[in-house]
């Protein structure tokens, strides 16, 4: 089995690790790759084609891990090459999962939870052919969802906003503890209903949250661009909050 | 020692069951007291003075436990005859706490943090006399957070404000989970990152939340009057969202 990517980055030369097996080899191209894209084809167990098209057209399977905002471009530039199955991990939107659902056959909707190269990545599948992926359930934790198309990027959001949101109510929690002076009672007192590890949890996604404030509110402003935002209150005043601690 | 209550309920009656020793005896009175009270000083191990007073003037240690809405009250008419320790329970605001300070000698600040009649309850306590009280650790959990009066009711009311808040933001993401049919695998794929009871511990938050929404509101509006309401866009949110949840 030949299995082919379009864009060679993390997702991809991780996955070439995890899915250890003599029956498949793994295609992708160089071409119009970047420096340190070739270094990480060269140091992987990945064949390299002339072409991306030439990948492609080899490939049972194809998978897009480029990036968000190039997604429904590659689909449409590669989309119509591929015999296989088309699996995009690109982190997109249920919506943009839709788009390209149209632009190529056999489309299979893909969200990595948890960072691919973590201990125990879980990878959520949805669309009619996502069953045909499960045999990966030998190399990593695979969960098939539902045959919607949509719904593997609509877990992914929705996790985001709850788990996004929070570290906001975090954020505020905090400083308010820390204008009192009471911020190790603020942790030991909620640690009783929260969980041993509510302090590090917590101090961790508040650091990591206000490292990249920009990053967080734009998929915060996603979310509510994609669903009923009057509904998001939460998530609303979350996003109205970190713009605050933008620069 | 003795130990006079101000209020007979919940609080009290539980904790004549608690301290349990034979150095101690308790006091209170059935003055102006409903029938149920009146039963409930029968049922407990307590001497029935003929007036509060009576029972105040002769405690070493005067407990409030009676509701929010009367704690300034009762400092103010009994506050004066209590020569020991006034230690008031009536999960009041941080400003109460200062006020009724003014009322009593040697008053302490006390906040109940979990049901007086869970399996752990734990007794937090500011103030300079705070320590005095530390023998109860025999009978259960209690803490000294500073000599500041109004600390222990700053904690009581962090804590509520990250929680009830928190339980705001659970029913939102539900709803759009629900909206979505993937509430099954909303629970699922945070119980990852939330710990294993994340399903069953969010359902009954969010449960209570909406069994008593006037009440919660109440609570979320007391923080905001207490505290700089500006920078508590969170809990303003949720205030917001659970007032239309009120009928």
């Amino acid at each position: 089995m030949n299995i082919a990517f379009i864009g060679f980055g993390k997702v991809a030369s991780t996955l070439v690790q995890l899915v250890n097996s003599p029956d498949i080899t793994f295609l992708t191209s160089h071409e119009k790759r970047s420096k340190d894209t070739m270094d990480l084809i060269k140091e992987s167990e990945v064949k390299d084609c002339p072409t991306l098209k030439e990948a492609v057209e080899n490939a049972d399977i194809v998978i897009s891990a480029n990036s968000p905002s190039n997604a429904v471009e590659a689909a449409l530039e590669y989309g119509k090459y591929c015999k296989g199955i088309f699996l995009d991990l690109n982190n997109i939107s249920p919506k943009t999962a839709l788009k390209i659902n149209d632009l190529t056959e056999n489309f299979v909707d893909g969200a990595i939870i948890g960072k691919i190269d973590s201990k125990n990545p879980i990878l959520y599948l949805s669309g009619k052919n996502a069953d045909k992926l499960l045999f990966l359930n030998d190399f990593l934790s695979v969960k098939v969802i539902s045959d919607n198309v949509g719904d593997a990027s609509n877990l992914k959001l929705l996790r985001s906003s709850y788990t996004k949101t929070l570290s906001v109510l975090l954020i505020e929690s905090y400083r308010l503890a820390e204008s009192l002076n009471l911020e190790d009672e603020f942790f030991d007192i909620l640690k009783l209903t929260e969980g041993d590890d509510f302090k590090e949890k917590s101090l961790s996604r508040i650091n990591n949250t206000l490292k990249s404030t920009k990053r967080k509110s734009e998929e915060l402003e996603e979310i509510l661009d994609c669903y009923n935002a009057q509904d998001l209150e939460m998530v609303g005043a979350a996003l109205k909050k970190l713009r605050q601690f933008e620069h």
